[in-house]
């Protein structure tokens, strides 16, 4: 605490902000107010405008502008195919790989009864009314590959009606990583899952 | 870039926050916009607030919701002694150490020429106006231990009336610090500082 209430009230509300702890709350705060203060109303305004504009995508809940988001707007995309992600953030990081051509569903958190969160959380009603559309052919459940994602893929795998393709996103050894490096639960399931070098 | 332009430019904007790349923007952007929307009103009202009602101490230049600080505006403080900083964090530093009952007088930088900082960037004036006041005994100079901090504070020095005492923080081994994994230059220093033991 400073004698200067007014940095305080800043220094601990930029505490609340992901990979932002107490000591560098503070030299943010000094930074702005000594070296940066024209980023100060511009940052304000920022927020101010990102919070008003910014909503949900009636139709898949990515981050958007409009009513439906970039992906759901575009007219090339493959409506028979819809990845399942946990959060606009890795909606963002497959559209980022270039390599998806489908349409997305993001539940906006993953299931965890012990916070009680439940299906009805993750939006449930309206993915069931997405994986109803006639067009649709396949499912790719891209939860994360953590206890709680396997397990959400688990359960809303078994929402897909009958004739329609459930998979879910390659586990293995990351591209480019070294495999002394590799946590032992990610290799034993990449020789787990190995495949045939001709397939 | 997403296709959502007010957090693109909110990213923008968190980059030019110290300790802040663009990944660690990209995570702050979504985490408001997906989980603490609640949040960026709250820091847009702290920013506008913090940006209007603090200020530089007129005297000291510290940061200051009135126009002498809190530690200008304290009456048992020791006029006598004035300790020179760089910024108003180094003074807060030295203020939570608990042992500086004296006066400062914060820079705002240190002489650079490279960048050209010169001396009257550094508010020499008012300075040397504190440094006539009738009842000054001693200036500790505690920019910091850097070439340009060792520079700014030989240069100022030059500045003291005769008769009053000049200081340096002391230099050495940081207190807790094993000696391996001290630098070379300080412990270099730290040998030549040394003191007679019963000192
Ligand atoms: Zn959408
Ligand atoms: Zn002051």
């Amino acid at each position: 605490m400073t004698d200067v209430p007014s940095m305080d009230a800043l220094a601990m509300l930029l505490r609340r902000l992901p990979g932002i702890g107490p000591r560098s709350a503070q030299r943010i705060s000094y930074e702005l107010l000594v070296r940066k203060r024209e980023l100060m109303p511009q940052l304000a305004a920022a927020l101010q405008q990102a919070h008003t504009v910014v909503r949900f995508c009636e139709r898949c809940n990515n981050l958007s502008e409009s009513s439906r988001c970039g992906v759901c707007r575009a007219e090339h995309r493959d409506r028979s195919i819809v990845c399942v992600v946990e959060s606009p953030a890795d909606l963002r990081a497959i559209e980022d790989t270039g390599v998806f051509a489908g349409e997305f569903f993001v539940l906006m958190g993953h299931l965890s009864p012990l916070d009680g969160i439940g299906p009805e959380a993750l939006h449930i009603d309206r993915l069931t009314a997405r994986l109803a559309e006639a067009d649709l052919r396949e499912v790719i459940f891209a939860t994360n590959p953590t206890l709680e994602g396997e397990a959400t893929a688990q359960f809303l795998a078994g929402l897909v009606p009958n004739g329609i393709i459930v998979s879910r996103i390659a586990r293995g050894v990351p591209v480019g990583g070294e495999l002394e490096y590799v946590d032992r639960g990610t290799l034993g399931r990449a020789l787990h899952g190995r495949r045939l070098l001709d397939e």
